[in-house]
């Protein structure tokens, strides 16, 4: 098992030049949900992330660079998002979010809106994900998710409607998933090392060999004995 | 005219002991819109906040500490709020607000949805009283908005549901207004200066007799000439 | 062993009403050197803290809200201060500091220059103990590093010359000493629990006889197996 | 006179991606000091530098964006530094200043040690410079300060001993100047508009031959008048 920092400076690296609108990370350790720790600050400047990535030991984490695509940079938009044991974290955009972000929160149950903390489209996804059943159904929860807000895009005539790379876990098992609604889903690639499995949206690394790519539309789900390839089905036409 | 550290030193130490969950300063000067200069560090230890306050002339502006009721310490939650010339402040809360938080996005209208940027109450407030015609019947406006907000959180049972002590401008008449659906409306206070009319949530100086009590259910208008008083008419019952 | 979070909150929060100007934890984990988290957020309002005191298991910590005496609320200028596994926290002040705050620093041996990051007293104090030799004799290397101050301040005309109320530790003892050049040392407690010993500026509870106050002029230590107390004598004459 | 935003957000949009550790402006409004607005965020994602920059006014200006070269992003770090009317700013480094900070610290008088706040070789050279009488002779002054640390540099064996960029005023006049000790002085630009002078590191439009170069070993003098060329006599030759 690797400290926090032996992978993340690493991964943190690799798009630092224009990811610099905030970092998260999310690790578990002997609890059910995950810690989590946010800052605006870009994430090779902060003493505190260098200092707990040298000190705490974590079995699975989360960790992400931000690049706005328009949201503020403030902390609350920041990921990993958590809810009770679940984390997710995603890199892409909803077309026109702009002008569907107020029916995206109205997708949102009661129960969960108290959870809405930033004003996201990741943040929004996440939580329609779990109000679609993520917790017994990791993928289908995500992907009926994602289909939503994409009908929702495409309804408003934002285009591309959908693009979306994201990892999210529950603490024993990643999953992850590759789609766009057009021919350009965001990079996914995902490397087994000695003692564990790293899933990234870029290599941070030279051996490019050793990585490999999370085919578009599909989602990959990460175990203890092994990594899953499942295809995704969205019912939907990509353009 | 003073300089903005003039009055504001002085507004903005009276309860920074205890309202240090961020802060915020509007103030109007050459153009129509406001400047808006928002942190989440306590106002006190703002090294920026003190040069511009030190160097900045405005003919009027607002400044706001907060203690937080709730949501979280974020710059997005700071007041003042601000759409085109308008800009708005609040001392109070809604009753059970985390439970119609919901209820009150959804009567935003599209139009206004995109400058949701914070999750408060108060902004929330705002938008709403923008959406009842602040802009042409400034206290009208913000009546409907309260009497919205209140009829929300006695429906779902919060109590007491309404709090209120808030200061809004368009940059040439401020407004403000103090109202509870119960008997402890936040308190609010005015005093007129040689060089002009201040307005606070509590004295910030000894000489209490110089200082007017806005009465509860009451709205003063500000304008160049003088202080108006206006009755509110909410059309409910205070219990 | 509790989570940092199950004491610090309490110690946290029994004077975060005037201590807003920045905190910090040092926690010993797995590691020889502590694990530092500081922030100039006032503590109670930074979700990054309350997440990692949930989250982080320690078997001795440091904890340290900050009110400043007159140097910048930066991240740099917060307490506690660490070189190797090492680490320091202060309440007190030299008296005079700005004055004599350039020989202070000439005090500070080459070697630990670039240790000095910020520009508090308190920092310099902890860096000329370790260059008198605090890590052989923590107790007589704190106390040569005080008397220098004095001294300085003294001929400086600086008065009261010396305040100080410091814990420091090496992970494995916590020392702490209480000590002022007039008749008004800085308050220092310390409690014996099931589980643990605590050493704090106030007491956190109610239960004020269950803390034993250190006497001014005296230094303890805390190890596994209990408290020894110790005469401090800087061959100086408290005036 | 444009407002800030005009030039500097083309300005700060130059180097963005890199230069993402802090950033910060000194503007000359109706005070002989300028008001300094410096952040550890990345430029880009400051809203209260979007909202300064749209409605302050002022007849000079300096901005910044720093790329640390070692020491800490902390705003006390960042540039400009400011005392009394006098502003400046720098880019480049000098040759193994972690071995020599104490030395160069060492030369700052008492009177002015209270300014040195950060711990940048870059405040240093401003503080010595201000001691060997910046303000009298600005351009002299700032050659005895970097030939001094030039000489520290190359005793302590610190290569290459000085590469300087800098600009710095006094409200009236914008002095700037380029050296290295070795031949690769960072660059620096100056562009004559109809309203105004700009002094860039990096020309920000396309139009490079709007541009003039400043020579290595040159200095540059703004007035209202135009742009006066002075050689630079640091009395140390260049390796």
């Amino acid at each position: 098992m690797h400290s926090l920092i032996d992978q993340s400076r690493n991964a943190l690296a690799c798009k630092t030049a224009i990811n610099a609108d905030g970092f998260g990370v999310a690790w578990y350790g002997e609890r059910e949900a995950p810690c989590i720790y946010k800052d605006i600050r870009p994430a090779w400047s902060d003493a505190n992330l260098r200092q707990i990535a040298h000190h705490v030991r974590a079995r699975l984490f989360l960790a992400h660079v931000r690049a706005s695509t328009g949201t503020a940079t403030t902390q609350d938009n920041c990921h990993p998002f958590a809810v009770g044991p679940w984390s997710f974290m995603h890199n892409g955009q909803i077309g026109g979010y702009e002008r569907i972000r107020k029916k995206l929160d109205a997708e949102i149950p009661d129960a969960l809106y108290r959870h809405r903390v930033g004003n996201t489209d990741s943040e929004a996804l996440f939580l329609i994900a779990l109000s679609q059943g993520l917790q017994d159904d990791p993928v289908g929860g995500m992907v009926r998710a994602v289909a939503k807000a994409q009908r929702l895009a495409e309804q408003a005539g934002g285009l591309p409607a959908m693009r979306f790379a994201a990892c999210w876990s529950n603490g024993h098992e990643i999953f992850a998933a590759r789609y766009a609604s057009d021919h350009l889903a965001p990079t996914l690639f995902y490397r087994t090392f000695d003692d564990g499995i790293c899933i990234v949206s870029e290599p941070f690394d030279e051996v490019r060999d050793a990585w490999c790519e999370v085919p578009p539309g599909t989602a990959i789900r990460v175990t203890a004995t092994g990594v899953d390839m499942l295809g995704l089905d969205l019912g939907l036409c990509p353009a």
